[in-house]
């Protein structure tokens, strides 16, 4: 099991935060600004372009929409990107507990843990932090004003 | 591999780093204010208790410190804490990139992937921006003050 996980919890309703994740408008909150769909990012077989500027060919991650259930589960293939994203999976389950929706994130399927594992293990807690953040108060830190956690920003 | 993994780069000295990591001044300055030691937290065989408020029996974690080498590695075992944390082992790995002192942080030995991994690998990546916060601006944000991430905390 080589997977980055992640736990935050939202006090937003579960149709605000699975908007935040089906959606270009919600994704470009939180994740980057640039983002894009082909098809449509809230239902199986669409794709999903997200683009982060100075990153290498091509420039960021496509990822396709495997699965959806309104306000429960969302899960993505990685389909272009860096060679160590390819293939793998990334999904969010949400569920509610105490007036917060939680969010239990997996990227899951490295295979090996290089030193871009660590990197964007904590890359993820910050944009998950930038999720809870858009959803709670309308406003997140997505690139390019996401949160440099190092010199690999 | 059950391990959580952590990057973070700080523009701050590997001795400040260094510091912050094997100190109790340093560690009460980003991950939680109650630290306190029995023997020394900068040499092997040194115990540090770290505490938390409303935190289950034994109220937090201690961590016997198993390597040392200055500017470069610290690595510690948990022998008091929750089950789910009893053994495994914590290690902060330091070098130098771009006049960024770089950390890899490993949690490593879980023994399953439960919520509360996942939760603690979000928790351990907001305590790592402290890091980086005290070592570059001289304040961090430990515990009782750390960022809340969720309905646990």
């Amino acid at each position: 099991m080589l997977d980055i996980v992640h736990r935050i919890g939202a006090v937003a309703s579960p149709e605000d935060v699975y908007r935040a994740l089906t959606t270009v408008e919600g994704l470009a909150g939180w994740w980057t600004e640039d983002t894009k769909q082909d098809g449509d990012a809230g239902e199986a077989g669409g794709v999903i372009r997200f683009r982060f500027a100075g990153a290498p060919e091509p420039g960021g991650f496509d990822m396709q929409v495997l699965e959806v259930a309104p306000c429960e589960l969302v899960r993505w293939e990685v389909v272009a990107g860096p060679d160590e994203w390819l293939g793998t999976e990334v999904s969010f389950e949400l569920s509610q507990e105490d007036g917060f929706t939680i969010v239990m994130f997996r990227h899951s399927g490295w295979r090996e843990v290089v030193p871009f594992m660590y990197h964007c293990s904590t890359k993820w807690a910050t944009f998950l932090m930038s999720l809870k953040s858009l959803t709670e108060t309308g406003s997140g830190q997505p690139a390019p004003r996401d949160v440099q956690v190092s010199n690999w920003h």
